[in-house]
């Protein structure tokens, strides 16, 4: 199969530098958890993407130095012989497929938190980190600058060592090339400081001391974030094309890898699709194109090969920059050039796979479970073993877990039955994927939608009766699958109080699920969400309800409104939405009493108040005592209930309770998978689908095999 | 040399079931950031303690299975082989200095965020975790129950085998027996449920499952804590004794280890100086004694012998359970046995310690450097290598830095002057003491003071002039260590307009900084306090103003007053104190300008308000508009500036200005440490100045020496 020829400029070869990188498709550096210290797990994960057809594959950001430690945050490292064996694995797996491996040099300064080598960070001058507490940097003199630009050139050579053909200077995210060339973080008044040359000088001489080092065997090239969006405070396109044009003139750069925006909110680069449309970014990399004489990457979340090539076609970019989407579908390129365009499984722009950095673990995606799992479970995206003796299988729920199990089942050649009671399959997706900005979360449904079609060992039924025990006894399936879901309490249930609220129930007109809220449940003019689970549905409701003109308010017992989608980046444009939408926030508050009329007043306090512990005996020193009773009552007339969910489990359990049935009706098992066993994130849902499709003939599938940990063990040699 | 015989009841043996511990010591479970991945820090970590004289060493909770992942937080686990033998070198290691090494076995249910493994946690009924967004466990059947149990006795027989001598099910911290135990976890209308035998069935099964398997031969014990402090939704200490005698009528426990606190405030467990004196949980353990027949440990900080002494003969506690004073001082029963009391390095409580594992980093200690450095430096907190050619060394300043520089050289045999302009060594910490609730940081100087007084090559000089270039090039010393410390800015230099504030200027009346504060400076009625650090400063000038009857506002960027203090576990009560003394909080705010007349007028704006970005040309998606210019005006007297700090640099610089004057002045090196060289974090500044004094003959001891990394390279064997 081969692909359409209007796709062919996508895979002509482009010169950087000394390196030819095969196609136009350049996976920038992202994190994924690995680093150095996991070589198997970060050398599976790119090679994935290289065998999937990307030209450039890069590992994520790699820190020079001790001194720019990241702990907690895991990036790569290359401070010694072990890091550059363990890199070695990874440039030797992904040249295997044909691509080559970059590496993208960091030095955070003021950023680098250093909490596990306790180093001291450099920087042009001594500010506080916006980003970390009480980080300062140390205020370099001159020998302190000859020893970065000396660090930088130690590593590009440890990185061509260790078989890298790319290396990259990151100075976007407020890294130091950056804290030199921007007035915000450069107060100096000596050479390196004041003019523009003068702040251009750290990031100008750092390149062209790797290029005498080692430009003519590697490509040098550096990311900026060209515009970084703070206004004349910060980095503005006009001084960022000044840039360009410096580098260019001096011809120290075979590669542009262009973004846009600020560390401290660089959600509006890596931008989440409740905001941002693909392709947001190429204004800016078109106008660095249009000064630069070398290749220029550009990002944006762009997933559809035609945009890709009217990117390249319009002059806005050389190569497809991409994280996210090479993260969903490490074999997007190949799929385009296999004419197979429609298998595509595209990014939803959710961004949970950079939540897990945030959160210092393993990348996960939601649309690809296998993200990550290669080296460690030994998954391939697109390769299942065959069941050696499969057998029929009836999973019932088409949601995210049900979709994604049958789908596996059904490439390793199980005979399966998906069977749905609504319409069309999805579950919850359906209905979230109509929440504010989540249309692209459709994609859950869409790409499993595709596959299902495709399979043909696959049967799916939809609108069927809601099945129980009985029909599944008696359907006629070797194994049975529960993934029939979960869904929000209508009682008010939550983890403040641990028990309903006292007064709440969605049966009557005055209270409402989420569910309800898409079901078309009347609303009043006021509306009081109680958010208990701080990501994306409470803040949703709000968001719908004040579209509608609704007067809105917020309870919730963090600290901010949806704080889970801080570590989606999703949070300073939500909090700004709130604030724009005039949408009341009550953080750190929640319900005390309800008193429930045709209205509902609802009496919330403060969440630290008080506690009975205060009035405990025997107790010294000063802690704060009883704070009295002060609370405030909200008069509304709709109280949307966003406290916690509850799994479906009368089947499973129904199911159970009968397993002395089990072998005359011919069944061997029954699995449950998804939020019918345990409500959780989305992502975690279809990986769990996926795992059990994978682990299926394993002692107890409903379990998961262990996994390669990668741990150093007592005795053996390390660094 | 031998201890006062009055202490010698802290030295009797105590038999712990079929184990007999050397003494009363007992070093509690707390985590350390080692977990067992890197088992030579481990190790030598605990050694450090049992050589120290801890009768009873225990590594950190122990996660018994994958289902228990607690990833990000860094846990012991105990799941395969490679985890048995890398936590048996720590088994060896603690045996070879004659302790018993102990183990706590850890379930954490819905708390579990099974962030690396993906797995899914069980628990007693399905509800949402209040500590993790989103967490929800799977609710147990019989089967899940049995399976659970079983998981225990296999982590215990897998504990044995790698050489444990105690076993602890940890049932505080809102872990999985206390999920069981508490009808705010617990719903369950099963025999696992309802009535407290039922709901204390779990545990206690657990507890019989563990003594059968490994009973005979290890100790088995339980962490409880007795009083979560939440009233009637929790566990109260009438119910906690009830399970106490109901194990005790069973006889399956070997050792009861008491804590109070609830798992989302253990900040009223692991207490901070700031709120709770030492021995503040004597009243728990005491309440079990004397329902318990078996040996009971308590905690509470407990540094002095006397007071140790008091604990035991009270029956408050049959050993003297310590987690931070046996970080702060590994050797602290040695130097009460040996007649060293005034030797002890006495913990502060500053809780820094647990901020590192709240952070996900190795441990840190504002009194002990040497803390997870035993391994990966091969430290040790009491002996330091002679140096080989001892030369004069000059410190500037007795501050954090500069006295513990002073002392490692002076332990190390240098002949050393260390110079204070103050009447009395010990730098800002002198006033930080004088902070409400800080008295016990004084320790940071008192133990200093006492080792300097001792230390014969050590001479202290107090109350001297300012040291100059010159005064420091002629006063004769062959190397110079610069540790003048940092100051408060004076005009409201910060992060986030990343310069000055126009109009402030701590020259003025109507301006002050921390400094200015301490020193008397006048304050009027009204006070705004600018808090752009986030740590202690900001927090405590606003409970000194408020404790002055003063109307007090704090403005703040960050998203609540102090957050850093969250990570000290000091968070929830100082939050409650704000709200107490009527402080006003404006978090996620900060100045937009500043009119200065008599009084100030403090005009403070959204943090997230709007950014230039927002008028960016072309764009697509749904980020939020321009949110206009709605500020508060706050009307004040005075303008407290705890904005940033800034290193004292001039001496140094002008030093290395006249670098080519070194030589005739027999000056061999300059080098700067603590907040002159990069204002940071006390136990930073003091690690700092530790490390100089250990590395002082390396080719540059201005920086640091590489470590041992335990990272696990490619090609050698790994679980």
């Amino acid at each position: 199969m081969t692909g359409d020829p209007k796709y062919d400029v996508l895979f002509e070869p482009v010169r950087i530098g000394p390196k030819q990188a095969p196609n136009r498709f350049f996976q920038v550096p992202h994190c994924n958890g690995a680093g150095s210290h996991r070589p198997g797990a970060q050398a599976a994960f790119r090679a994935m993407k290289a065998e999937g057809g990307w030209g450039v594959v890069c590992v994520e950001y790699c820190a020079i130095s001790p001194e720019t430690d990241d702990t907690p945050h895991i990036s790569v490292r290359i401070w010694d012989e072990g890091d550059v064996i363990n890199l070695r694995h990874t440039t030797e797996s992904v040249h295997r497929h044909g691509a080559l491996a970059g590496i993208q040099l960091w030095y955070g300064g003021a950023h680098a938190p250093v909490r596990e080598t306790l180093a001291i960070s450099r920087g042009p001058s001594q500010m506080p980190s916006e980003t970390a507490y009480q980080n300062y940097c140390h205020e370099c003199d001159e020998d302190d600058i000859r020893e970065l630009i000396q660090m930088y050139v130690d590593a590009a050579r440890r990185s061509e060592d260790a078989g890298f053909d790319y290396v990259e200077v990151i100075g976007s995210d407020s890294s130091l090339p950056t804290q030199f060339l921007q007035p915000m973080y450069n107060k100096r008044t000596d050479r390196w400081g004041g003019s523009f040359e003068n702040r251009a000088r750290f990031w100008l001489e750092t390149m062209a001391a790797l290029k005498r080092a080692v430009g003519d065997r590697v490509a040098v090239g550096t990311r900026i974030a060209i515009d970084n969006l703070l206004g004349p405070m910060g980095l503005e396109l006009e001084e960022g094309l000044k840039f360009v044009e410096l580098v260019t003139r001096e011809g120290v750069c075979d590669l542009w890898n262009i973004k846009i925006s600020y560390f401290m909110e660089w959600g509006n680069d890596a931008g989440p699709s409740r905001f941002f449309e693909p392709g947001y970014q190429t204004w800016a990399t078109k106008a660095v194109k249009e000064v630069a004489n070398v290749p220029v990457v550009g990002v944006g979340r762009v997933t559809s090969p035609d945009d890709m090539v009217r990117i390249i076609r319009a002059g806005e970019a050389d190569l497809i920059g991409a994280a996210r989407p090479s993260i969903a579908d490490p074999f997007l390129p190949r799929k385009i050039r296999e004419g197979r365009s429609d298998d595509i499984r595209e990014c939803i722009g959710c961004n949970i796979c950079v939540s897990q950095f945030n959160m210092e673990a393993p990348l996960v995606c939601t649309q690809n479970a296998t993200a990550m799992e290669e080296y460690r479970r030994g998954w391939h995206p697109e390769r299942f073993d065959q069941a050696a003796e499969p057998c029929s299988v009836l999973v019932v729920g088409a949601g995210p877990a049900g979709m994604e199990c049958a789908r596996v089942l059904g490439e390793r050649g199980y005979d399966v039955h998906l069977r749905e009671r609504e319409s069309e399959i999805g579950g919850h997706i359906r209905q979230v994927m109509r929440y504010p900005g989540l249309t692209e979360w459709g994609r859950i449904i869409s790409y499993r939608q595709a596959q299902l079609d495709k399979l043909k060992s696959v049967e799916v039924h939809t609108g069927v009766d809601d099945m129980t025990a009985d029909s599944v006894l008696s359907y006629g399936a070797d194994k049975v699958v529960i993934a029939v879901g979960a869904e929000w309490v209508m009682d008010g249930l939550n983890a403040v109080s641990f028990g309903p609220i006292e007064g709440a129930d969605a049966e009557t007109p005055q209270f409402c699920t989420p569910e309800q809220v898409m079901g078309g449940k009347d609303i009043g003019d006021r509306v009081v969400i109680l958010d208990g689970d701080g990501y994306f549905t409470g803040v949703a409701m709000a968001e719908m309800m004040a579209e509608r003109g609704k007067q809105v308010s917020v309870v919730t017992q963090f600290n901010e409104v949806a704080p889970f989608c801080q570590n989606t980046l999703e949070g300073p444009n939500l909090q700004r939405l709130l604030h724009e939408q005039d949408i009341q926030c009550y953080p750190l508050h929640w319900i005390e009493s309800l008193a429930v009329n045709n209205t509902v007043k609802v009496e919330i306090a403060y969440a630290y108040r008080d506690s009975p512990r205060i009035e405990l005996p025997p107790r010294t020193g000063r802690v704060p005592r009883r704070l009295g009773t002060d609370t405030t009552t909200l008069e509304c007339d709709t109280v949307i209930l966003c406290t916690a969910r509850k799994s479906r489990r009368e089947l499973f359990t129904a199911l159970k309770a009968r397993k002395d049935e089990w072998p005359q009706n011919d069944v061997q098992a029954v699995y449950q998978v998804g939020d019918c066993h345990t409500p959780r994130f989305i992502q975690l849902s279809v990986f769990e689908g996926h795992r059990l499709g994978r682990e299926f003939e394993s002692d107890n599938p409903q379990f998961p095999l262990p996994y390669i940990r990668e741990q150093h063990t007592w005795g053996n040699e390390t660094y």
